[in-house]
């Protein structure tokens, strides 16, 4: 059975997670925490990043983009993520790496470090309170990229064209792991909130909704359908 | 005839002009300066990074590994960059990961933007005097990769397997950027050595050796196939 290596709130994990349940490949999920590497990480994936998808215990891939081309490549048997011709599936790549670069280094980075990881680090290497300008820059920037979605959304059934794609899966993987602290201005973006509406209506999302950081509750609305 | 919107001495860039001469796809260059972005850059591509490949003067295409994704789907009749199976594949795109995350924040982003990026970069954006300890960092920080490049080729005839791959071209890039300087320990790291030469050897290559930047000489043995 294929298994992934993961964190519940990597963003990049949960777009592998989301993306396997649109493939509707079922995978063992491997818990492994970012403040505390597992002693064989390094040997299974050198760069030590998560998350890690194994199709059987040898031959691991490592690399969120490797991993999304290669399940796009084994198992786009029933749903394609990357869909459309060359230009439409650059579309999607050109957002894909947005979230993953810009929308990670404004936003989900600092609010999921200063938020989660500093807490569990050990205080010679980081860890301790919470550097609360970064936290509210973030939020800030947060507002941009909403609207950004927003803008999307109104030309396009789907962040990248007609098709839902694995840039929706990125965006929705990012986002969430934010709005995990519930902290997200909501009413002021209704084109955003109803994609992301559509996306946490996805069988593919139930199960990051039902997922729990060790002594942090998820905000009110986090699992919410109707938020 | 397509073209390409670059910096010289942007890694990201190097790898997609490496990239378009081992498919023998020839592109017009289109300079762009990354501490003055033109009037239009933001339209054409709205995250504002670099390389922009143009097919035509529509449909621009953004986003490193939407280029290179592009590029292996259409242009490759002459040469594959992404070769083998699928779990090859994943290697190939595993490594570009390394050198585009780990290399890049590691090594060439602090050794590009002290030493050019912040001498010419206004001084109310950030620019002025190199920071001699950033960069002095980047340099230790090299070695581990020109460490793990030895490892890969006593192993492997190029970094991802027996086939010359996009990992090749992305890690030259990034090296190449960084050996415009002219302070890399090659003597002490004889199968990086060996292998960059012979990227160095590659007619691909050739258009990289011959850049300069304004102000800023190359090392004595930038261009020098035999350093």
């Amino acid at each position: 059975m294929p298994s992934l290596i993961h964190f519940t709130l990597d963003p990049f994990s949960r777009r592998m997670r989301l993306a396997l349940g649109e493939y509707g490949v079922h995978a063992d999920l491997i818990d492994e925490a970012p403040w505390e590497p597992s002693a064989d990480i390094f040997e299974i994936n050198p760069a030590g990043t998560l998350p890690v998808y194994l199709e059987d215990s040898t031959s691991p891939i490592c690399g969120v983009e490797a991993i999304g081309e290669f399940l796009e490549e084994t198992k786009a048997e029933r749903a394609t993520l990357i869909p459309g011709d060359a230009f439409e599936r650059a579309e999607v790549r050109r957002l894909v790496g947005w979230f993953d670069t810009k929308f990670y280094a404004e936003v989900s980075e600092p609010v999921i470090t200063e938020k989660v990881i500093r807490r569990f680090l050990p205080r010679e290497a980081g860890g301790g309170g919470m550097d609360t300008t970064r936290v509210r820059n973030a939020m800030v920037r947060l507002r941009e990229h909403l609207d950004y979605i927003g803008h999307l959304v109104d030309r396009r059934t789907w962040l990248a064209g007609d098709q839902l794609s694995l840039a929706d899966l990125a965006a929705a993987a990012h986002v969430s792991a934010v709005d995990y602290f519930g902290d997200i201005p909501w009413a002021e973006y209704p084109a955003a909130k109803s994609w992301y509406q559509r996306m946490k209506s996805r069988p593919s999302f139930r199960p990051l909704l039902a997922d729990t950081v060790r002594g942090m509750a998820p905000g009110a609305h986090y699992a919410d359908l109707d938020f």
